[in-house]
């Protein structure tokens, strides 16, 4: 059994040693540039955790967990054209390296790619595996869609907003856990109740991101506080104050959102001032909390192995650091 | 046993049947927009007759076949994105109806979609029609790649050109054959000797193309004659003259080539007459039947259905119109 910094270690080792270098080159360098990139590698990092929870062999479920971490790149790849992003983790992105052209091809390889490693597990878990691979992947774009919708409505509900990032960010997660639980042949009660622990433990995770960009600690979060404030991102905090703050203060959030020359420091203010007089932050917490519970309550009916078991609910205590 | 008209008609009617509309409306109405353009369906219609060819169950061939169309048109869709083109079978692009983010999230849904219906085959079966289909889907994205790499270079050499075509448009066809004998569970020599009858038709048809770009009828034809010759797009006519006219026709070659106004009729006129001079569209003749020849061959060679093989030999037949 390895523990989490080890199996973090493998999955390097195994991106480092994975050459994606073909030819034509413009439909591969891209590929290599994104994976070189770096990150978290969240999502093989689970799908692993996952097999050896129950007490599969690792070495059999590296070629999908590296799949399950192409797919995420492309993802990031495509939706940085969509978004007009110039940087990715303080690089160029692909379409700015190269051209969109190049950006769209090289994530059509990307995603390709993804599948042919997931693909490469045992014959009769193959058909499992590639349900799941679908129906996470096509999730994943239709909460992209749905991101991209809310971008012009200002009536989104809450829960409009939690099935968006349950499909564009918690889908994912979950798939990468259930996958590597069907890697280990768990049965389907295990692999479900996994699966939903990454479905809670995303969302939690993914509130968790909208609070701190505006009630954070700018030297802990790593971005500037207020950035989704300025840029007008229908964030829960945002929502739920559109949806239930006084009459007067959801005109004062609409002028904000219309307004085009505006001091950004003074906006962001007056939009946490509101946040806070209408409980919108203790909201946040509050959900934010039920979804993590739900997550433990998750994880703990699961049957599998009990150290891999506490390292996993340990990951999960240290991503919700407002609630821990 | 269904004629190839009967397996037109049963295409037909499952794509019809077939409901891509879901939520997000953004995400699967560009999908069914798409779909519903119509087309000639020849690579399910390829997939399913080699079904037959090898005495396969057609109806467990269906959802398959399906997701070689879907993929197709994934292809022209993100395609006409790279190329800005406007329209398609005399309807708008979908970048156009919607925008360029809607055509490439649905683009990509519908590459996920296709793996949905390919998997929809016997489980014995799947590795096999999944490792093809990845294989083609990459081939296809590297051919797309080396045709936007060739639009900036006057050097491109036949052999380019040749594996350029091979993968951007024969590789799909082949692997359409090669699905349907898979499906079967034909022979590997039967299923490969399918593979290359595919590969080596799709060469010569995309030849006769280029070819009747400018020498063809434009009655028949559909097209402007000259298309090519003004977009100064990289066919093997115009490969073959600048690798072998003589110097003084490849000057006059490369100033057209290089001309911001010109006369559009004087250019198709000079280009045409160079190309007649040096011999060119007698090398083009030449290498279309050579390969057409290739392809007679390997279906001769083929042990399967006797009256679906003539069915597929006549079918070839009708496809290349300037030899027969």
């Amino acid at each position: 059994m390895l523990s989490i910094n080890q199996v973090q270690e493998l999955i390097k080792s195994e991106i480092e040693q994975t050459n994606f270098i073909k030819t034509p080159s413009n439909l591969y360098e891209p590929i290599e540039y994104t994976m070189e990139m770096g990150g978290k590698r969240i999502r093989p990092l689970l799908c692993l955790m996952a097999t050896q929870l129950f007490n599969g062999d690792i070495q059999k479920a590296l070629k999908p967990a590296l799949g399950l971490e192409i797919f995420h790149n492309f993802t990031l790849l495509h939706d940085d054209i969509m978004d007009n992003a110039d940087v990715r983790r303080n690089k160029p992105t692909v379409h700015k390296k190269w051209n969109e052209n190049v950006g769209i091809l090289s994530g059509d390889a990307m995603l390709i790619n993804a599948y042919q490693y997931i693909s490469q597990c045992e014959s009769e878990i193959l058909p499992n595996l590639l349900n799941l691979f679908n129906d996470v992947a096509l999730g994943v774009c239709e909460g992209q869609q749905y991101d991209m919708d809310f971008e012009d409505r200002v009536d989104v509900t809450v829960d409009e907003y939690i099935e968006m990032i349950r499909l564009k960010t918690a889908i994912l997660l979950a798939g990468s856990l259930k996958s590597g639980a069907i890697l280990a042949k768990a049965s389907e009660k295990d692999a479900d109740l996994i699966y939903q622990f990454g479905i809670n433990i995303g969302i939690a995770f993914q509130l968790q991101d909208d609070y701190l960009d505006s009630f954070g600690n700018q030297k802990s979060f790593g971005k500037r506080i207020g950035g989704d404030i300025i840029a007008n991102k229908k964030t829960f905090l945002l929502i739920t104050a559109l949806n239930n703050a006084t009459f007067e203060d959801k005109q004062t959030l609409k002028s904000w959102i219309d307004a085009k020359d505006f001091d950004e420091q003074e906006k962001i203010d007056s939009v946490k001032a509101i946040f806070i007089k209408n409980l919108v932050d203790k909201s946040s917490q509050k959900l934010m909390e039920e979804y993590y519970n739900l997550a433990m309550n998750n994880i703990c009916q699961v049957n599998g192995n009990e150290k891999i078991k506490n390292e996993l609910i340990d990951f999960a205590k240290n991503l919700m650091q407002r609630i821990n």
